[in-house]
């Protein structure tokens, strides 16, 4: 059943990430275009997306004033992940089953290629901000903000570099927490809160809609370290494992398998008391959210 | 005269950049915000937000609201600087006259602060665009959807990935001039545009200086590759030869010296006839002009 509706949304997402694709100009060498296209369409799972245009229509009319915000943090999601593979990062030579960026085109262009991609989804973020006005714009705008502000230094990336330093370093709680907030917490947090900001919601709903993303962040990336451990590699396309490999504690190291997966629970229970206070009716983000914590890849 | 005015501006634009760094949250990884601040504050020229505010000034009264972009331009610029000189990249061990990002900060850390210069970039003109509405807030976005697609894969990306192939081929004129086109040329114009668009100049205006900036652009990109065979390692501030080294072909050796420089003055006699269509009479803009083709640094 999720299955099915993640399947279909996938596929409109894609279709969405095509056509953006087919826009940039002929002139731009070939292999920066191959390059960006072999990561951005390597079967990745489009959670971001898939929340960003749920909430948006749940909380608006206007869902197609979202797909650039959708389709733009796709391709942010993709850029880091470019970059994260590296060698000079965390030296990965395979992505969701197939080689990385790096190994297929060689470092140079992976660099160019995820630093193409964040370009690129700034690009089509605020070009399609042009053609607002007035409220609009302004709620659009609020959007933008909140997402570049989740992909930069304060966010996603804060948490990128706080990651690297605990490779060497005795996880304490307050750093994984640290991490999961930033490093990944960051941008699921604001695929959730953009589309309602782009369409007005009120502070009260965003406030709300905050509380949420930060639990389901949170249970994402523990879910994610479980999974690294007792995961099956085929369903989740990369040599699991590698957390203990570079010597990344995660909260199954400091909790275990068993109780880290109670904490998932815990956290998914507050979510939904949260996403209760705004009044919304949506069996796809209640099983999107089901999905987050339970699923095997 | 041109250094005392080249000097002040530059003090002017470190200020407000030293204040953009200061607005970072303090939960940040303090290595993070310093790999950031080494290269910002490496000691560049300035040259690009200089051109964003000279020209901001002589196309209208708004001044204040074109100094994101111009610190965003340098963030975008320096985020460029730190990727290219990378070991997968260029291999530059220092960049006026101080070890690059990477030698001081290990690999890792310089692509992450290049990552982090390039979406601070974005967040502080998304942020600016923010307090502004109506028609203002129109051309004030597409100023920066002017810089974003200069410096995404349509613009500096393209001109990147075309340099790294150019290092083992013959260079043809005409590879050479759509590297030089978008790897240098697209962000200078961008520097020189988007003033005067931020501020709701004539489309006849805005052609103008197009032109004029492409003259500029071009010119520039020229004088570095004659400074790359005859400069002063000391002034320029990073070694010489690097383009015979990394098997670069360039105008001088198409053309050899004397005659690149002839196809310079040429260049800049041409952006002047098209600056001088724009009816603007400014001595500042009149001596950065010529400053870019008789610079020894």
């Amino acid at each position: 059943m999720i299955d099915d509706y993640l399947n279909s949304r996938t596929t409109e997402i894609n279709h969405n990430l095509r056509n953006y694709m087919t826009l940039l100009p002929d002139y731009i060498p070939e292999r920066l275009k191959e390059a960006m296209e072999y990561s951005l369409f390597a079967g990745g799972k489009r959670l971001r997306p898939i929340f960003l245009l749920e909430f948006a229509k749940a909380f608006g009319e206007n869902i197609e004033r979202c797909i650039p915000l959708a389709c733009a943090i796709e391709m942010i999601h993709t850029y880091s992940l470019v970059h994260d593979d590296l060698p000079a990062m965390d030296n990965d030579d395979y992505r969701r089953g197939k080689l990385t960026n790096h190994k297929v085109y060689g470092e140079d262009m992976a660099i160019l290629a995820g630093d193409a991609l964040l370009n690129y989804a700034f690009e089509i973020m605020i070009n399609a901000g042009l053609s607002l006005s007035g409220q609009e714009q302004i709620h659009y705008l609020k959007a933008v903000n909140e997402i570049t502000k989740a992909a930069g230094p304060s966010g996603m990336i804060a948490g990128q570099v706080a990651d690297i330093a605990n490779c060497n370093e005795d996880g304490r709680k307050e750093t994984l927490d640290f991490i999961n907030t930033y490093k990944t917490g960051s941008l699921l947090k604001a695929s959730i809160l953009a589309g309602p900001i782009a369409q007005g919601a009120s502070q009260e709903t965003i406030d709300e809609l905050s509380q949420y993303s930060e639990k389901i962040g949170q249970a994402f990336q523990i879910v994610d370290d479980i999974l690294d451990v007792i995961g099956d590699q085929q369903k989740i396309g990369k040599k699991i494992h590698s957390d203990e490999k570079n010597n990344k504690k995660t909260y199954v190291d400091l909790y275990g398998i068993e109780k880290s997966k109670e904490i998932v629970d815990g956290l998914i229970q507050e979510a939904f008391t949260h996403l209760r206070k705004c009044n919304v009716d949506n069996q796809n983000i209640v099983d999107l959210t089901n999905f987050v914590c339970k699923r095997e890849y």
